[in-house]
């Protein structure tokens, strides 16, 4: 049984076998209480969570809280990764658009292509002609851009404006630390001082 | 009731805010077959799993299979600080004698003493007369000597042979990379090479 508990706790992502061991100890030791909310919240969150069917997001009702507010503007689409960008976000900025979740980002070798990211969902929703900003916020990565890349295309497609977070130096960083690919791309965007 | 699966997750060790997220996230995304068996797992162990009266590891029934086999050697019981350490020690050398398992180390100030870790209980064991060496496996940290310490204290009074795994040189590493206490303790305490 303690096996079955130490395999089991490998399917959080990150956790290894000698990982899994110690948190099995650590639960059956020092906090059972604690591991019999974890395993009510496992099944009720596994058996009830779904996706918002308008954004993709996760989601206890058909529409989520974001999607059904009345108080989001419309007209501004931001198309994210994952539902850890929204909140990211939603923190961070006064943004009042709404939002689009894929669930991940275009890589063919994964299997992953346009159906699975809703691009088809999305083009539909584009097509609409509420939204007039598509505001991309894939992550900088290789794959991330070929998605923004592929998203843009889908927006003019629909005369939908795209737009891309900027790239640069992050704030407080230092120059000596920065990798050089962003660097690169700073010193090559930088822009006028104005009075 | 998605921030209450990632406020359950951070019952386990090492898991912050971040990876509760990100353990969530998985789950929902890719893994809900194993999200389900890892909340029926936890909620069988959490209920199932309680300690072996003799040695006090984690066991189903009232005493461990190892406590429970006559193949094992009853004059050699080895005090670790923790069932995952049985498992080392089982898996590499030929130990054939039993475990009793402190669940701890003493830390009087986190409130762990000689009752939380069965000392009594020990010493009862001691004194049935049946164990004739103490093996003492706690961890080379300051705790885990002062453990030790008091350990080989109740051993003499019992009139059992108390022991303690060697330190040293660890095989295969290299002399330049290894901490000046172990070091120093290899060096002072090298033996003469016999033909």
């Amino acid at each position: 049984m303690l096996e079955q508990l130490i395999d089991a706790l490998r399917v959080l992502p990150g956790v290894g076998q000698k990982s899994a061991q110690r948190m099995a100890y650590h639960v059956l030791e020092r906090d059972r209480d604690g591991g019999q909310r974890l395993s009510e919240a496992l099944a009720s969150a596994v058996e009830r969570i779904g996706h918002c069917k308008r954004c993709r997001d996760f989601s206890e009702t058909e529409l989520c809280a974001t999607c059904a507010s009345a108080s989001r503007d419309g007209h501004q689409l931001c198309a994210i990764e994952s539902p850890a960008d929204r909140l990211a976000i939603e923190q961070a900025t006064g943004y009042r658009g709404l939002y689009f979740v894929l669930q991940g980002r275009l890589s063919p070798l994964d299997g992953i292509g346009p159906r699975e990211l809703g691009l088809d969902q999305l083009a539909d929703r584009l097509g609409e002609g509420e939204v007039r900003e598509l505001i991309i916020a894939t992550n900088p990565t290789v794959e991330g851009d070929a998605t923004a890349h592929y998203l843009a295309q889908i927006a003019r497609k629909h005369a939908v404006r795209p737009s891309r977070l900027a790239h640069g130096l992050p704030l407080g960083g230092e120059l000596e630390y920065i990798d050089r690919g962003t660097l690169a791309h700073a010193f090559g965007s930088r822009a006028e001082i104005t009075e």
